[in-house]
C-alpha cells in the first residue's frame, strides 16, 4: 500500500446485472487495485463503484470500465431518477496516501484525453480538474442532462475539454475531476423538533454563513423519534470532523438539546479519525508518521 | 500490507556499530519486513530494534539476527546499566493485523525451538507464551542477571522452555514471548507540584487500584515548569486511551489542575487512535473497516 488514489466512477445501468459485472471487471482483475465496493440502484438505473490503488494501475482500468459501458449502454434507451449525461457518468479521483491534488488532477486530464481521443466520448473537467470556474461544479456541468446536452454542446462556452463537440451517439458524455474524500457525518440530536436540526444544519453549512466545507440538511428519524444534521465534509483536512462536532454541540447548546451519537456513512480516510484523537487528546507533536501502521509505508 | 506482526527484539550491544549494523541486516535485506526503528544506547550497551511485516518473514529475519548476535557479542565482555541475560535478550512479538496473539504465541514457540535447537542457546518463554505462570514477567525471569544465571540455570524450577539447561558459553540465554503494543502516553497537567502527578498516577495505575493495563509515574517536566503523569498502556484494546484520559481528568479536577496536553511516545497503532475518534464523536455503529485504508487489505 504504497501510492494510494481513490476513483469513484459513476456509471449509468443499475439494473441489467451481466452489464454491471462487465463494467467492474477491470477494477476486479487489476493488480494492486482493490474493488472496494459497487452499489446498483434500480431506481436511479445508476451503479456507484469505489476503487483505489496504485494510480498507474486504476487509471488503465477505469479506461477500460469506461470503453465497456460505452459499448453495453446507449443513453438513448437509458431512464432513471438520477440526473446523468453519460453511459460513463462522472468520474472523480481522490487523494488518499502519498499523492497531491495536483497529481490526481493530471489523472484526470490523462484520463479525459483517453476518454475523448481514443472513445470519441466529449469530456468535461471538474472540481480540482475544471479549466474554468463555471465548470467547478458538477450540477453545472450537468443541468440539462444527457437529453439537453445535445443542443447545449453546441453552445460555444460548453466546448468540451477533451474529444469531439458532440455527445457520443449512445455513450453521452463524460465529466472527470479530481476532489478531496468526502466524509458524510452525521449527528443524532436528542429531539424530535425539526425546526432545530434545520437550524443547526443551517449554521454549521457553508452556504448559511458556517463551516467553509459542510454540507448540511436537518433530516427526522421517525423511528427513533429524534432529528439528525446530516452533513458531507468535503475537505477533512481543511473542515475536520471534531471541529464540526464541537461547533454542533454549541448550537445545541441553545436549545438545551443533547448529543446522542453520530455516524459516520461509508469509508473516511484513517487521516480524518487521527485528527479527531489528536485534538480531543490535546496531543503534542503528534502526526500521522506516529502510527506504527504508516511508518511501514514511508 | 495483508498480516503483520510487529517484533521488538533487544540485543546486548549498543557501543560497536559495525556489530548493531549486522545484526539489524537481515531485517533490511528480508522481503515484506520493515525495518521501523533501532536505537542503540551506549550507557545501557543496548539496542532496541523495531520491525514489523509479514509474519513469516519477520520470523525468518529474527532468527539471522540472533545468530548474527550470538556469533558477534560475547556475555562474558560485556558491561551496561540495563539488566541483561543474553547477547539476544528478549524478542516479543506482538499482532498488529489481521493476526491474533495465539498465532504472535505460535511464532515465538517456532522461534524458541530454532534458538534452542540450532543455537544451543537456552530460551524462555514469557508474557502470553510463558509456559507457567511465575515466567510472566519478564523481571522475574531475569533476575540475577546473566552472571546469576550461571548458577540459577541448575535450579530444576528454571528449565528453560527450549535449547540446553545451560548457558551459552558466549551468548547466554534469550526470552522470548507474545505481548501486546505498548502505547507510551503521558499527560502534562498545568500545576508544578509533583505530589499532585505522584497522587494521579498512583490513582490510574493497576498497581494503585486503577485501571488494569495502566503502569504510571508521576514525572517532573522542570524545563516547562509543569508535571506529568507518565504511562506504559499495555493493552490498548482493554484500556483504551480514552479511558485513561477521562479518568486522568476526573482526577485531576479535585485539585483544579487543568489538563495541558499529551503525548504519544513512538508508534502506535492505528486502531488504538480509532477507539479515541469513536468515543469522543459518540459514534454509532463505527468499525475499522470504515476506514478506507483498512478496507483496502480485507
Amino acid at each position: 500500500m504504497a501510492r494510494v488514489v481513490e476513483c469513484v466512477p459513476n456509471f449509468s445501468e443499475g439494473r441489467r446485472k451481466e452489464v454491471i459485472e462487465a463494467i467492474v471487471e477491470p477494477f476486479r482483475v487489476a493488480p494492486e487495485v482493490t474493488l472496494l465496493d459497487y452499489a446498483p440502484d434500480a431506481d436511479h438505473n445508476r451503479t456507484v463503484v469505489t476503487v483505489a490503488g496504485d494510480p498507474e494501475n486504476v487509471l488503465a482500468a477505469v479506461f477500460e470500465a469506461i470503453r465497456t459501458a460505452a459499448s453495453l449502454i446507449d443513453m438513448e434507451a437509458h431512464t432513471g431518477e438520477h440526473p446523468r449525461m453519460g453511459a460513463t457518468d462522472v468520474v472523480p479521483f481522490v487523494p488518499i496516501r502519498e499523492i497531491t491534488m495536483t497529481e490526481c488532477v493530471d489523472l484526470a486530464r490523462r484520463l479525459g484525453s483517453r476518454v475523448g481521443e481514443e472513445l470519441g466520448i466529449p469530456v468535461f473537467l471538474y472540481e480540482a480538474a475544471a479549466t474554468r470556474p463555471e465548470r467547478t461544479n458538477l450540477a453545472d456541468i450537468r443541468r440539462g442532462q444527457y437529453e439537453g446536452w445535445k443542443t447545449k454542446i453546441n453552445d460555444p462556452d460548453w466546448r468540451p475539454d477533451f474529444g469531439p463537440s458532440a455527445l457520443h451517439p449512445s455513450a453521452g458524455a463524460t465529466v472527470v475531476g479530481a476532489r478531496m474524500p468526502l466524509v458524510a457525518f452525521n449527528v443524532n440530536l436528542g429531539t424530535s423538533d425539526m425546526r432545530i436540526a434545520n437550524s443547526i444544519a443551517r449554521a454549521v453549512r457553508h452556504i448559511g454563513g458556517g463551516l467553509r466545507f459542510v454540507k448540511a440538511l436537518g433530516i427526522e428519524m421517525q423511528d427513533r423519534g429524534i432529528v439528525q444534521v446530516s452533513m458531507n465534509l468535503t475537505n477533512y483536512t481543511k473542515t475536520p470532523i471534531y471541529r464540526v462536532m464541537e461547533m454542533i454541540r454549541a448550537e445545541a447548546r441553545r436549545y438545551g438539546v443533547p448529543i446522542i451519537s453520530s455516524e459516520i456513512i461509508g469509508l473516511t480516510p484513517a487521516e480524518s479519525l487521527f485528527d479527531v484523537a489528536a485534538y480531543y487528546l490535546q496531543l503534542e507533536g503528534f502526526s500521522s508518521s506516529n502510527v506504527l501502521e504508516n511508518r511501514m509505508t514511508e
